[in-house]
């Protein structure tokens, strides 16, 4: 069973059944119980950063064991003793999201009923249930009050949805490169994905766990994802042609005749092991989550979803994320000036494109500024 | 077999041996014998005029006989009497390039050698190959000179190669939406595309004609593509949100838990239908053609490879095209004035994406009135 689960993550068991916010043909869905992966590094009783991750994440967002910590986890640069999400400071939690594979409850999980994984019985999930679950666990873990929540991308629609629906739990929200709902491109981009997953004949309609995995199609999506991840002028900067030209005719590609560009070679290499350790299932069920998310949709309009927020939010984008605009942060802050709500917006000139926030040099330099302000005022 | 061939296609058969520009493994590749597809219009003593299509194109830009000349050919509103490319003043050729499969040789052809269709035995194609097949077939036909030479996307590449190639042939070019060489992002997204074909079990290597073809793959490749033609700002013009609530869920769908968007349903409707038109395994052909496309890398520099032009260059490009941005359009540019070449350029305030060109209201407003003025001194 492909899982991205790191050695770290504790587990809560919650035995009760969770029921999730979307009826299936008109009937509430439920798992029988519940669990949630995360990790957390300093005093507990320090004030609490939910640090939540995006797509492809895990709890694994940081490792104060590792000296090369820019190398360790997903986002050492923001999160770590000095950091801008400072170890030292605070109490950081990150905890894996609802329907993926790192530990917390998915279509990967085993269905205790059958014993069997729940493949795409399980439960359709939204950007809400996976927000539920996370508030389950501080309140299991004894937090009473979040200082601070902070994610990029997919992470950003958590950071989003927490002071909407815990307004008094929630003092400062900082969605990172995010959208309070996807925009139509995304929407295409996901479907792509989800389709060439289900284009690989060992996806078997999600019923794949006694044969092999669908890594081929699982591994097209993630090369899908990742034109979309950088910004085409990074992808000049980044690649050259030809690079492999000793190799004509590359000797184990396919298809015989194929020459390969490096950027060729970098969708392959970067996608090929993500799909060892990443659940098919899971990746369609998260695209579905963020093809599905509006908060515009869910509550009439942004204006009225952003009503409740008490807290402060300070939004972070850059003009050159291409997958998620600035103009999307605009009608957040928009959204939350409309109700007179506490709102700063970070636009920082940067044309690497949408994964900037999970670059180390973007992160000390463009982000860590404003960051450790908004979280010490 | 697919085919995009259009009925009216003319098959033009060199019956002699045509050697590819691109050696494998150090060896001439060589057809035994070459079709060329085409139609024509309007009177053979007009002064020439000859299109190039892009990626999935065929023979048809356009179709005299019938009434409703916006729905019919691929180019209608740019191709036929009182447009700008008028088929009362001109004599408009229409070219199948080579490697594709309208009717001109290509992996889907038969190889008179075997009687089996060349599939992966079909040798590279350049898009010097495309140019010199048409360049036979207008000598064949008598063509002394081509008063221009249009094309977008891909036809661009063959209109920027056509003047370079044959200077003395060609008196104005007219490259739109196009470059002189295949970007990073290019090279990624239709490196993806091939992935998704070969990812189809049916493509087989390419090996696919005694069972079924791998429509699928092609339709997800076809889908990739479509994420490109068109700029995410006309997406969200476009496309509403669970425009099909009424279906959900999805009664057809693979995955029953699928809710669809109407740009879901969008890539579907084009790609399916495309998919059972069009031959994978020219598909793939085509998209390297594309991925090796530069004319930087060919002639060791821009400036070197415009050089040779005698003619007129007029450059067409859009803002919002983000498959082709201006700034290749500029490089084209540069390099031409560099050598003294005479060029214009034509960037048009559109954000509609790439397929802007293909747009009969965008034609008749913005690209018309250029276009003829250039064509006419």
């Amino acid at each position: 069973m492909s899982t991205n689960r790191h050695p770290n993550a504790k587990i809560w068991h919650f035995p009760q059944p969770f029921v999730f916010e979307t009826p299936y043909l008109g009937k509430p869905e439920v798992i029988p119980s519940l669990e949630v992966a995360y990790e957390d590094w300093g005093d507990p009783r320090n004030p609490a950063v939910l640090v939540c991750h995006a797509l492809s994440g895990n709890t694994h967002c940081t490792d104060l064991e590792d000296n090369d910590d820019f190398k360790k986890g997903w986002w050492p640069a923001m999160v770590g003793p000095g950091r801008a999400i400072d170890t030292e400071r605070y109490y950081v939690l990150c905890i894996n999201m609802l329907g993926s594979c790192g530990g917390t409850s998915g279509p990967a999980s085993l269905n205790p009923d059958t014993g069997k994984p729940y493949g795409l019985h399980f439960p359709i999930v939204t950007v809400g249930d996976m927000v539920r679950t996370q508030r389950m666990l501080l309140d299991a873990l004894g937090v009473k009050k979040l200082h601070a929540v902070i994610g990029g991308s997919m992470g950003g629609f958590q950071s989003l949805v927490w002071p909407i629906k815990y307004p008094d739990f929630v003092e400062r929200s900082i969605p990172v490169a995010s959208s309070a709902y996807s925009n139509q491109f995304m929407i295409m981009t996901n479907r792509v994905q989800i389709d060439s997953i289900q284009l690989d004949r060992r996806y078997n309609n999600g019923d794949y766990h006694n044969h092999g995995e669908p890594l081929s199609g699982l591994s097209v999506a993630r090369e899908i994802g990742f034109t979309t991840f950088i910004s085409p002028i990074m992808m000049e900067r980044k690649f050259t042609k030809y690079h492999q030209s000793q190799r004509e005719p590359f000797a184990d590609a396919q298809f015989h005749r194929q020459r390969f560009h490096e950027a060729e070679d970098y969708l392959r290499r970067v996608s090929e092991p993500f799909s060892k350790d990443f659940d098919a299932n899971s990746m369609v069920y998260l695209l579905q989550t963020w093809n599905h998310f509006d908060l515009a949709i869910k509550f009439g309009s942004l204006a009225q979803a952003f009503e409740p927020v008490t807290g402060r939010t300070m939004l972070v984008c850059a003009t050159g994320d291409n997958l998620f605009p600035p103009y999307l942060s605009e009608d957040v802050r928009k959204a939350l000036e409309f109700n007179g709500r506490p709102v700063e917006m970070v636009k920082i000139e940067e044309d690497y494109g949408h994964d900037f926030f999970l670059i180390p040099e973007i992160i000390m330099e463009k982000l860590t500024p404003p960051i450790r302000k908004f979280l010490e005022t």
